[in-house]
């Protein structure tokens, strides 16, 4: 049960531990492989536990991060929050990308974090998107309906706006595409009369708790489905685009590279192989084209 | 012979496009197969030749391309050469990347370009860099003695001062890493009364011919070079460190892909395949261990 004065950082950063912790057993258990954990500090403070599975037998490179970093706030943290002198930050996270081996298993990104300033500033942030290599619709709709089943449960607001903000976030604007379907992102969620912040903190926890349960129900379901030379092209060509999206685009990405993080814990994200073919054309009217087609921003998948 | 009222910007094309022909006349030579042609419009002025090589026998992929584009200069262009109202501009120049089959061959980059403002103001920039999987202490001193050559023969400073300027921009700041052995690189060349226009010129024809000369004897010196599973392997994962130095730093892909440019012309930049692995360390004293300790800048190749 949480009370009011147990939401402090501590017990947000106790609760992402072990939410690392949980996430690792699950996808362990769906794959049969382990993963290898490495320990950072950083120097300025705090650092993180960086949790990569590569090779595994349903997950082909994948990396779930756990980091709880402090110090002084940078110059563009000050200005963005209109702070005057020195100003602590505190954020820590969970962030998760998972690249399959199989092309018919999507691929996943999750993250939820909490940042919190000396001033007395906080906010809670995060999502999770779904990058399936073939757009399934019933894939597709059962993630949609999971994610709003979550977000239903704490306000009628939350799925129709985050999913909206995952459909901006999330879209590759030299590619004119989405990175996939999309699902819901959020950010800046501040405590106020009327989201307290233990309930936000809850929506963040089942946020959280939703992750194991889908994305194994994906690796269960699909992993069995067979695929062919043709499957693993696409796969290559798809996985450049994610490539694409989180080096040019992706904020938390970029933010890491240019603030001296951890380069081998932010770029887990990267795939184990990326491919590019000079203007590539699927076929008219094959899977691959119709994936491309669905790769727009605005569509209900949750109803379709 | 070049005269200083030929020098105009159709002069200057028309060089850039010759160029081009003879660039891909002789890689085709050295290669055996042939690129394939797009010509583009650009909607708001001008348009581009792209000239791509994929699967051939040396080249496994690489593009030529061409382009000359103009029209109203944009607002960061403007503030930063403090023009105040209306500006037109006129960009033209020749990109190359080539990424080859063996490992044991380099891959190159070659760009050469000419800027002009309504207000008057030109400029010339460029360079040749080369980023050898495999660091070969004798290839790459030929190659920057190739480099010194052509600066020398226009000025004394402009090797050490270009060669220093390609160490500091093809540098990875994430991985502590420079791209490759570098060469030379320059921008803002502008016409004054030491230097005219067309000695400017004449620098920058020498740097886009002396091109073919140099990869051409790394294709025809290198691809009969043997090698194996190992060395596709190091292959693949140099190619990610080029990915990640051409999406997160390049000012040149950056500048292209926000400012709505053509896509498969900017991104022919990227290999064929690329791989990531997670904090992939090279044996200790392995030829990987010791091209991994020789990306540094200031190292002096020419002499070595």
């Amino acid at each position: 049960m949480v009370t009011p004065e147990s939401v402090d950082k501590q017990a947000i950063t106790e609760f992402f531990t072990g939410l690392q912790d949980r996430i690792c057993q699950a996808l362990e258990a769906a794959d049969g492989a382990r993963f290898h954990e490495d320990l950072y500090e950083r120097a300025e403070g705090g650092g993180g536990r960086t949790r990569v599975l590569q090779n595994g037998n349903v997950i082909e490179k994948g990396g779930v991060l756990f980091s709880a970093v402090y110090g002084p706030a940078s110059e563009s943290v000050r200005k963005q929050m209109n702070a005057e002198g020195p100003v602590e930050f505190y954020a820590t996270g969970v962030s998760i990308v998972l690249h399959p081996r199989n092309p018919l298993v999507p691929i996943i990104h999750m993250n939820v974090r909490y940042f919190e300033l000396s001033t007395g500033d906080c906010w809670f942030g995060g999502g999770i998107d779904m990058s399936p290599h073939y757009i399934d619709a019933d894939d597709a709709r059962w993630f949609h309906r999971q994610l709003k089943t979550v977000c239903d449960r704490h306000h009628p607001d939350y799925y129709p706006k985050y999913k909206a903000w995952a459909d901006d976030y999330f879209y590759i604007p030299h590619r004119s595409e989405t990175r996939g379907i999309g699902g819901i992102f959020f950010d800046y969620l501040r405590p106020s009369d009327t989201r307290k912040k233990e309930d936000l903190f809850a929506f963040v926890q089942e946020v959280g708790n939703a992750f194991a349960p889908i994305y194994t129900h994906f690796m269960e379901k699909n992993n069995p489905l067979a695929y062919g030379e043709r499957e693993k092209q696409w796969q290559f060509l798809r996985r450049g685009r994610y490539v694409e999206f989180n080096l040019v685009w992706d904020r938390g990405t970029k933010f890491g590279l240019e603030s001296n993080g951890r380069t081998e814990s932010i770029l887990m994200s990267m795939p184990p192989q990326a491919n590019w073919t000079y203007d590539f054309r699927p076929e008219p009217g094959s899977r691959e084209e119709q994936t491309l087609n669905q790769l727009r921003k605005g569509i209900n998948w949750a109803d379709l």
